[in-house]
């Protein structure tokens, strides 16, 4: 598993609840309601869908105070941390902390005054939660916004100012986030950041589109820092159902080597040497396959080219020529098998491998 | 945009019919037909249709005779340089070359012997086309295959082989590739080659899966090697209609900065902040701007923590608040107008900006 890379060094560790972010920890998935917070049943539903899903941090968001007080509530139907995301009202962020949360999100720039931060701070420090620093690129004050300087340096600078705040406060307990809705600045941001710091980072790209797009921008804005040993826990943020932000964040940690939540199957994208119906196949036993937590790596191949090495080189493989196939088991292929039977000779081999 | 780092140099240029790809030409967008070759209105219909999506450079696979002879009518009837994709039979290849194929990828290892790879050569040469050296983890050969080596170092060792085979002959307009469906692996071997060699680059993650799955897989592949300046060319490969490949390396390059094809739809993921159907409103407008060439950003935020901001970022932008919402136009705010109207009057403010 890899964790921050050498050169930067591990960031600190701190607790959200029951889990643990940053230093040598695995990469936490986070992801957020959207539901009305003061509902509590409906946000209980989408919790706990979402912990199925493999969500391991809720986001709820505070915007008034039947929000603040529902969160007891809310968190005592749930079973993981819970962190309250709180903007320009101090008073709601205690009240958070009174209620409960594991963990509460602020912009200190937008809570108004340095009176407000301090009592959120003082309510953290007692309930011994910490505090995420949530600057974005949409929510940087006017004084540095007007600046010429890059988006990315605006975001750090931003950022670097609340730590010293926080600091010079005598709390160190938290983690920052810089997001922008611009995957390079995102990057450039969270390097300058993973510099100057040690706090563990957050990572995401904000406002990054529906599902497909925001999938694609989330993996690479995510993914190159990720690759190179910084973030400690993530957020896909989509415009779609929130579970799929928890699939899309597993799917990026699993496809880096970092974690392995479900099994992997692998199709080729077929060719004019394809002689079979592939995608039926490969999507027969993903849906197969869909809630199995078994870490295997199953290879659904088409042709005679690369079929038989990827065959191989997977747990559980086939590799499909016209009318026929060959199974392959640990890299060993174990029986031809007839079109027909593809599906049930897949299923029988990975079976088989319990 | 961004080329090759400095550290690694710019890669040479080659010519691919109308398409220069290496050095400091954009990174191009390939995709492969999936229709049979000698089938040659069905395959001309798909490259096509892959054409006006935006595709720019396209791989037929020639398994037959029949195949390499339709591949001069295919080519009569499209606009984009077409490459032939040969494996196994040398004299295909050089069939394909005399029916104008622009480019041919081989993999010399299956090709079968050293008199089979010169002809190709000596065809290639005549023809004055460039050829792709194309190695995939799949069909390594046994000998490499057996080796105790990470997977990243044989197909860098598999790819310089045939590398200085190919040199060997007095050749040396070509273009490399190899493709893993593990990603690690992927840009590991991509890392290895890029310093090993200043030939173009061709990127891609094999059988990277389902059109979710795939994309997500491929964006980070492809895309961690794309930011650090690795990748002169990439094809994005899917169980999935072709059309999508172009779409998500469209995505890819737009989201990291390197080229610009269409409008950008920012959306903010909602949350309990939202008073307003965000999805529907950035949804319609992502369908209004499907077909637009224009290379504006529309940001369609929900609430007033992110949204003035990224909405005055953003070409056109709309901050909505309850029941009504503030348009912006190159970052000054233009009107307030009512929910019911939000998707007219971002149209509206679209419009005049031509």
């Amino acid at each position: 598993m890899k964790t921050r890379n050498r050169v930067l060094g591990e960031s600190k560790e701190i607790t959200v609840g029951s889990v643990k972010l940053g230093g040598a920890n695995p990469v936490a998935i986070q992801s957020m309601t959207n539901t009305k917070t003061s509902e509590v049943d409906v946000t209980v539903e989408q919790v706990l869908e979402l912990e199925s899903a493999g969500c391991e941090i809720i986001r709820v968001s505070i915007p008034d105070q039947e929000s603040a007080l529902a969160l007891a509530n809310i968190k005592s139907k749930i079973n993981i941390p819970i962190v309250a995301d709180i903007h320009f009202r101090a008073e709601l962020a205690v009240q958070a902390i009174n209620s409960g949360a594991d963990k509460v999100r602020i912009n200190p720039g937008n809570i108004g005054d340095e009176a407000g931060v301090r009592s959120i701070i003082e309510a953290a420090k007692e309930a011994k939660i910490p505090i995420r620093i949530g600057v974005n690129s949409g929510s940087i004050g006017k004084e540095l916004r007007s600046k010429d300087l890059p988006m990315s340096e605006k975001l750090v600078l931003s950022a670097l100012e609340y730590v010293d705040l926080l600091e010079s406060m005598d709390f160190f307990d938290m983690a920052l986030s810089v997001k922008s809705s611009s995957v390079p600045d995102t990057i450039d941001a969270y390097r300058g950041l993973a510099k100057a710091t040690r706090h563990p980072l957050h990572l995401g790209v904000t406002e990054s589109g529906t599902l497909l797009n925001g999938a694609i921008r989330s993996a690479l804005g995510i993914g190159v820092l990720l690759e190179e040993g910084i973030g400690d826990t993530l957020r896909v943020s989509l415009a779609a159902d929130p579970v799929h932000e928890v699939h899309v964040a597993k799917e990026i940690l699993q496809a880096l080597g970092m974690r392995a939540f479900h099994p992997e199957v692998i199709a080729c994208p077929t060719c004019a040497r394809c002689e079979v119906d592939l995608f039926s196949i490969a999507e027969k036993i993903e849906d197969y396959l869909k809630f199995s937590k078994k870490t295997i790596k199953v290879a659904v191949m088409g042709c005679v080219v690369n079929g038989p090495g990827e065959a191989a080189d997977a747990d559980i493989g086939l590799a499909a020529g016209k009318g026929k196939g060959v199974i392959f088991v640990q890299g060993q292929s174990i029986k031809t098998v007839k079109e027909k039977d593809f599906f049930d000779e897949l299923v029988l081999a990975i079976k088989g491998l319990d």
